[in-house]
C-alpha cells in the first residue's frame, strides 16, 4: 500500500486501470530523459557535438534510440514534479539534474539550444505514439471480433429498434459490421495521426536561434541549414516526424491527435450502450463472457465492460474541447497557461482511449449472443415488425390511403392477422411469407459482405 | 423589422452574421427538399420510377441537380417548423406537404422507402458541404493576406515573447509564417472532410428494406442490387460522397466535420489572440485596418475583428464537443435523442466557422504592420532581449557558470552593457553587433521561405 | 414562408421552438430599448434629468416601466444586426437610431453615461429573467404532474433496474418521486438565481466615471452618491437586482444562471431518459400520451417528448460550460472576446431550458402508466427479483456463505423455487410470502409521502 | 523513484501537485473504510447491530468517527484498484477484504444492506468536503490578499484596458476590489455547497429494502422508521447532510459541487489573467514575488503562478459539463455508465480547485505593484484617456457634435492639447485639471470602501 496520499493509480477509473502503464508518471519521466538524450545524439549526428559525448551522455541516461526504453537515469519523479512547480514545467529541474548524471566535460550538450517546450512536447508525442500504438492494436481486436462476429451472425433475423421502438427487421451481422465500419475508420485516421505526430524542437521562441548560435560556434559552413539538419536529425531519433516549422502555438498535433482518440472512443461507446440495452434483463439477445456480480443480488449479472467503456465515452469529448480550448488561446510566441493545460488533458485522454479500446476488445472478444432471446424479442410484435413491408405490397391492391388506415389501426398482431385475412383485395398473398420477417431483411447480407471485404483488405 | 418575436437574425452573434444565409432555416428547408428531389430521381436513375415522373417533380418542387438551388417548392419555413415538434423532426411535415405539390399518381415517388433521418442527414450534408466551401474559400483568402504580410515584413525584427515576457527576437515574418502553417493546414483537412461527406439513405433501419422491396415491386432483377445502385445514384444527384454503409448510428461525418471547422477556427483564434495582444495600447506593433470606435470614447481604436474571432473560438470546441457526445450515445439502430441534438450544434458551428474566416480575412487583409512600435517594443529591454546568445558567446569565455551568474546580474540593459564592458575577457567582443537582435533571429528567413514555398504549391 | 435564408426559426431544434418567442431577436432588441429608456428614467429619479424629458423618451422609444412590454420603438432588428458588426455589439448602432427617435433637446440623455455592455448586460438579464421565469412555471408544472404520478402510483410494484438489469422490487411512485425532487430542487435554485441577477452600470470601465461627471455637471451636492444612486434606480426600473460593484469582467451573474438552467435540464433529461427506456417495446411501463408517428411504419409509437428533451439535455452542458470558459478570460476593464462568447450562448442555453421544461411538461401530463406491462417485467425473473430479501432471510437458517451459494446456483426462477422447496431449513418458512415482490419495496411509500409533503409546502 | 510505471504524481500538473494528497487513491480508500465503518455504526446507533461489534469494527478497520483520519485497516490500494475492474467499482472488492480484517462473528455487519454506490457517492462526499474545505481556506487566503491590495492601493490612478485598449483611468484598487468580489462570492457559495453534501445510503435501488428487511429480522418496531433513522445515523457518522431520498440518480449533490467549485476557479483565472497581462513587459504595473526563471534566458521573470492558475482555468468547464452530462444520462434506479463517469471527473476538478486556490494564495500573496510603471502606463496616450471627460465637459460648450468631431480628431495627446488651447470656447477651462486621470477615477473609492467593508462582515 502506498503510504503517500497523493498517489493516484487509478482506483476511481477501472476503465483504464490496464492503460496506467502507458501514460505514467514514470514513463512521461523516461520520456522526457529520451528526448534529451535524443537531442545531445542529434547534435553529434550534425556534427556540432562530439560523437563519443553523445554516446557517453546515452549511456548515462540509459537511452540508446528510439524503440528504447529509458533507464536507468535515476531521477525520481516525486523530486521533479515538486520541483516543477517553480518554473511551471519539469524541465528545468530535470534538466539540473540530468546535468549532475553526466560527465561535467558533457553537461553543456544536455539541453543545448533547447527550450522546455521542445522537451515536453516531443515527450508527449513520444507517449502518445507509443499508447496510441497500443491503442490501434486493441482497436485492430475489436475489429476482428466484431468481424468474427458479423460473420457468424450474418443472417441472425432480430428486432430493429430506433428511437427505442421496434420498427423492421435487420440482422445481427448487420448490427455488428455497423459497429465494425466505425471502429474501423476510427483506428485508420488514429493510425494516420500518429505517423504525422511531430517532434518540437524550436529553441526559446521558435526561431531555432541559439541552434544556430551553437552551430556558428561550432564553425558549421552554414550554421541555419545546420540547425534545420538537427531538428530533423532529432525527430528521426525518436521516430516522430520532422515539424514543418515549430509549433509552439500552432497545435494540431495536439488536437488531432485529440480529436482521432475521441473518434475511437466514440466507436467504441456505441458498441458498449447496444451491448448495454441489448444485454437489458427484458432483451437478453447478448450477454458479457465475464458480466460482474453484485454482493447482495447473487442473480445479477451486470454488462460491467459496456458500463466502463460508456463511461469513458462519456468523459472523452469534454477533454477533447479542452486541446481545443488550449489551441486556440495559443498566443504569442509561447503560450501563457494554454499549453499547461494540454498535459494533464492529453494523458488523460490517451488513457481512456487505451483502456476503452482494451476493454472494448474483451467485450467483443467473449460477446454471447442469445439465438433464443433474439427469436423471442423478434416476435414480440408479430406482423407489425413488418409494417412497412405491408403498406408497400398493399398498396396498389388497396390504395396507399387504405393500406395504410387498415395497418395504423391494428392494435396487436393478431388484429393485424384477422384484419388482414377479412380483406378480399389481400386474398391471393401468402400471407405467411409477407410477414416472416426474415423476408425483410433488405440488403443486409450484402451490406455485411461489403463491410468483410473491406476489412480484408 | 419583423414583428414575430420568435426570429433569430443573428442580432447577438456579429461574428457570423455574414454567414447567416449559409445554414439558416430557408436554406436547410431547401436542402431538405432537394433530398426529396434526389431521390425521386435517383429511383429514375436505376429504371425504377419513370424518368418523367421524377421530372415533373423536380419541376413541381423546384430542383433540377446539384448544383442548383431549390427554389419554387411554396413550403414554408413556419409551417415546418411548428408541425416538426409531433414527430420530432421536420421531415414527416414536409413529406405530406410535398406530396400536395406534385401530380397525384406522381406522389408515390416522393420520399419512397426513406426515413425521416436519410433526408435530414443528407439535407445537412449538403448544407455544410456549401458552407464549408465557402468557409474554405474564405480560409485561403486568410492565407492569402497572411502570405503576404510574411514576405513584406519576413525579416522585420520584432520582440518574441513567451508567458507574456519578452524572451529574444524573432521575426513579423516568421509569426505571419506561423500563423499561415497553421491555417492552411486547418483548411486542407477541412477540404479533405467535405469530399468525403457521404449522403444518407438506409431506409427506416438501416437495411435497405423498403428500397429493395420497391425495387423487388418493380421487377428488378437484383432487388438489392438496385437497391445499392439506388444510394450510389442518390448521393450523385447530391454531389456527396456514396455512403460505405448507412450511417444512421456511425456519426464519424459529422463529428470528423466538426473537428475539422473547430481546427480552423483554434487557427483563426490564434491569429486572433496575437492581434488583439499586439495591437494593445502598450504594444501598438499591429493595428486593423477598420477598429471599432466607442461612442464616449472617441479615441478608441477596438480590434474589433480580433475580438469577434475570438469569441467565435472560444464557443466552438464545446460545440464539437456535444457533436462527439451525441455521436458516442447514438444507439440501437436510429438514436433516440442523441441524433436530434446534432442538427443545432452543427448549424451553429458551419455559422461560426464562415463567419470567422470571413471576418479573418477582412482582418488579414488589412492587417496594419508599424514597424516604428516594432522598433520600440524590441528595444524595451535592451540587450537582455539577447541574454540567451551572450550566454551561448560567454560561456566559453567566462565558463558557463560565471556568464550566467553576470547575465543573472543585470537587472535592466544599461547595467547589463556596464557588465560586459567591465570584464576582461569579453574584451575582444564587437559589443555592439552581439547586442543587435537582428543578428540573432536564428533561422526565421528559411522557415519563412519555407512556409511561403509550400504555399506555391 | 421567408425570402431572407439567413432568418432562423428553429426548424432544426423542435424542441425549443415552442420557446423561440421568449429570446428572439426582436425579443433581445426591446430588451436593449426598455435598457436604454431605463437609464433615462434613472437619470429623472436621481434628479439630474429632468422628469418630463424622461417621460418624452419613455413615450417615443416605447417602454414605460419593469412589467411592460417595449414596442413601437420602430428600430429594426436587420439593420441593428448589420451594424453590429462594425463596433462588435449592437449596441453602439442601436444608440444612434434611437437618438434619432426622441426629441433633439432629449437626445444627450439616450444613453447617458453608459458604456455599450452595460446596456447588452442589463438587457440579457432582463430577458433571462422573464424566459427564465416561464421556465419555473413550467418545471412547476412539470412537478404537479409527477406528484400526481407518485400519489396515483404510490404502491404499484415494479421491477427496479441497476446497469440496466433487474435488481430489487421498487414502485412507480418511487420513481416519480425520485424525478420531482431533482425537478424541484432545481426549479428552487433557478428561482433564486432570477431573484439574484443585477443590473449592469459602470460606464465605460467600471468607475462610474461619467456617471458622476454627469452628475456633477448638474451641480449635484455629491456626484459619486448620485451615480451609486442612480445605478440602483437604473436595476429598479428594470426590476433587476442592485449590483454590489460592476460585474464587467465578474461574471457570476452568466454562469450562475447557466448552471441553474443546466440543473433543471439534467433533471428533466433523467426523466426523459427513464420515460425512453420504460416505453421501449419490450417494456411498455410507460407510453407518452401523443408519441409520434412514422410515414413507413404506422405502428410506430414514438415517444418523441423524451427524445426531444434527450437532446436537449445533452447539449446544455456544454453551453453551459462555454459560459464559465468566457468568465474565467474576462480579463481587463472589460473584456476582448470572452464576453462576446456569452451573448448566443446564453440565450440558447434560455431557449433549450425553456423548451425542454414545456416539452417535459406536456410529457409529465400525460404519461400514461400501464400496470399490466409493469406486473410482466416484475414477473419476468421470478424469485430472483428477490433474491436479496431470500440471502437475508436465509442466512441466519444455511449460513451466509451456503445461502449465497444456494441463491447463485439457481439459473433462473423455476430452478430457484426447486432449490428453496428441496432445502429442509427453509421448511418453516412461507416462500410465497418470501416471494411476493410486493412485500419488498423497504420504505418507497415513507420516502414518496415524503417527497409530497415537501411538495405541499 | 516509483519503479511501477502506473503511478500518477502529477508530474503534469504542475498547478495541483500540491493539492494531491487531498484527493490521492489513498484518501479515497480510507473514505471508502470510513464509509463503511460510519454504516456499521450506525446500525449500532439505532439499535440493530451490537455496540460492541460497532466498536470493534472501528478498531480493526481504524476509523473512529468524523473527524479522525481512518488509518491502519491494512488493505492495499493496487490491489482493490485491479480488483475493481471485474465489477465495476472499487467497493465490490474492499467489501470481501474488509470482511477479512474483522471477526468472523462481526462480519456479517460490515456493508449490511448498502450496495456499492452508498459507499463510493458517501466517500466522494466525504473527501469532497475535506478538499473542499481545504479550498475554501485558501480561497479566504486569497481575499484578504486582495483586501490588503484593494486597501494599499485604493487610490493608485492606472489606465484601464477594454477591448485590449487604454479607456479611461481607473484605480489598483478597484481592479483588487473587482477581484475579490468574484472570489468571495464563490467562495461562499462554495462554502454553502459543502454544508449541503449529502450522505448516500439507499440499498440496492433506493429503496431502502434490505435495511427495512434487517431491521425487520432484528425485531424493530417500525422497520421502515428504523431505515429512516440509520440513513440519518449514517450522515450524523460522516458529519454530512441527511438525504431528503437517495440520491443514485438524482446527481445534484455532484453538479452543485462541480459549479461551485469552477465558479471559484473561474474567480481565480480572471486574477491569473489579469496578473499576467499586467505583468507583461511593455506593462510591468504588477510582478510576482517569485517568478519562474529559464535556464537559457537568464533574465525571465515568468508570471508562473498566473501561467499555471490559468491552465486550471481553461480546464475546469469542461469538467464540469462531464459532470452534468453523466447527471442527465443517470437513467434507471442506478445508472449503466453515467456514474462511473464522475469519479475521476469529480476528483480532478476538487484537485484543481485546491491546486489553484493555492497557488493563487501564494499569487496574491506576494503581489507586487510598482507604481513607477503604473504612472508610465498612465500616461501613455496623455490626454486621450481623458478623452470621455473631455467630452461630457465640452459639448455643452461647443456643442455635442463639435466636441465629438474635436477630440476624434486628436491623433494623439499633444495634438489634442493643441487643439483644445486653439479652441476660444475651452479658454475659461483649467485644462491641467480637466487632463488630470486623478480627477477622473468616478466612484471607485466608494466602491472600494463598499467592498472592503462586506468583507469585515
Amino acid at each position: 500500500m502506498p503510504t503517500d496520499p497523493s498517489v493516484d493509480r487509478g482506483l476511481a477509473s477501472p476503465v483504464s486501470i490496464g492503460a496506467a502503464d502507458a501514460v505514467g508518471d514514470a514513463v512521461l519521466l523516461d520520456a522526457l530523459v529520451a528526448a534529451e538524450v535524443a537531442l545531445t545524439r542529434a547534435w553529434a549526428t550534425v556534427g556540432v557535438a562530439p560523437a563519443d559525448a553523445a554516446e557517453r551522455i546515452s549511456v548515462a541516461l540509459g537511452w540508446r534510440g528510439a524503440g528504447h526504453p529509458a533507464h536507468g537515469h535515476g531521477v525520481g519523479v516525486d523530486d521533479v514534479a515538486e520541483a516543477a512547480v517553480g518554473g511551471g514545467n519539469p524541465v528545468i529541474p530535470l534538466v539540473s539534474r540530468l546535468r549532475g548524471c553526466v560527465d561535467e566535460a558533457d553537461r553543456a550538450w544536455v539541453h543545448r539550444g533547447a527550450t522546455s517546450q521542445d522537451i515536453v512536447d516531443s515527450a508527449l508525442m513520444l507517449l502518445a505514439r507509443r499508447a496510441g500504438e497500443r491503442t490501434v492494436v486493441e482497436l485492430g481486436g475489436v475489429e476482428a471480433a466484431l468481424a468474427t462476429l458479423a460473420r457468424d451472425h450474418r443472417d441472425l433475423v432480430v428486432a430493429a429498434r430506433t428511437l427505442g421502438q421496434h420498427a423492421v427487421p435487420t440482422t445481427m451481422g448487420m448490427r455488428a459490421a455497423t459497429w465494425l465500419v466505425a471502429v474501423r475508420r476510427a483506428r485508420r485516421r488514429l493510425a494516420a495521426v500518429l505517423e504525422q505526430l511531430p517532434a518540437q524542437l524550436g529553441g526559446a521562441a521558435g526561431t531555432l536561434a541559439a541552434l544556430v548560435e551553437h552551430a556558428r560556434a561550432s564553425d558549421a559552413a552554414d550554421p541555419a541549414r545546420t540547425a534545420l539538419a538537427l531538428v530533423d536529425a532529432f525527430a528521426a531519433e525518436l521516430a516522430l516526424a520532422a515539424p514543418e516549422l515549430p509549433w509552439h502555438t500552432t497545435r494540431w498535433p495536439v488536437t488531432e491527435l485529440g480529436d482521432a482518440l475521441v473518434q475511437a472512443i466514440d466507436a467504441l461507446g456505441v458498441l458498449a450502450g447496444d451491448v448495454a440495452l441489448l444485454a437489458r434483463t427484458e432483451v437478453g439477445e447478448v450477454a458479457e463472457s465475464a458480466p460482474g456480480g453484485s454482493s447482495a443480488m447473487p442473480q445479477k449479472r451486470n454488462p460491467v465492460g459496456a458500463v466502463l467503456v460508456r463511461s469513458a465515452a462519456l468523459r472523452a469529448p469534454q477533454l477533447a474541447a479542452t486541446l481545443h480550448t488550449a489551441s486556440a488561446l495559443a498566443v504569442d510566441e509561447r503560450p501563457d497557461g494554454a499549453w499547461h493545460a494540454e498535459w494533464s488533458t492529453l494523458r488523460e485522454l490517451l488513457r481512456l482511449a487505451l483502456g476503452a479500446a482494451s476493454t472494448a476488445r474483451a467485450l467483443a472478444d467473449g460477446l454471447v449472443v442469445d439465438p433464443a432471446a433474439a427469436a423471442r424479442t423478434l416476435s414480440l410484435t408479430g406482423g407489425l415488425l413488418v409494417a412497412e413491408r405491408l403498406g408497400i405490397v398493399l398498396a396498389p391492391l388497396l390504395g396507399a390511403d387504405r393500406a395504410t388506415a387498415l395497418l395504423g389501426r391494428a392494435a396487436d398482431a393478431a388484429e393485424l392477422e384477422r384484419l388482414l385475412r377479412a380483406e378480399p383485395a389481400v386474398a391471393g398473398l401468402d400471407l405467411d411469407a409477407l410477414l416472416d420477417p426474415a423476408a425483410y431483411t433488405g440488403a443486409t447480407s450484402a451490406l455485411v459482405d461489403r463491410a468483410l471485404e473491406e476489412d480484408d483488405r
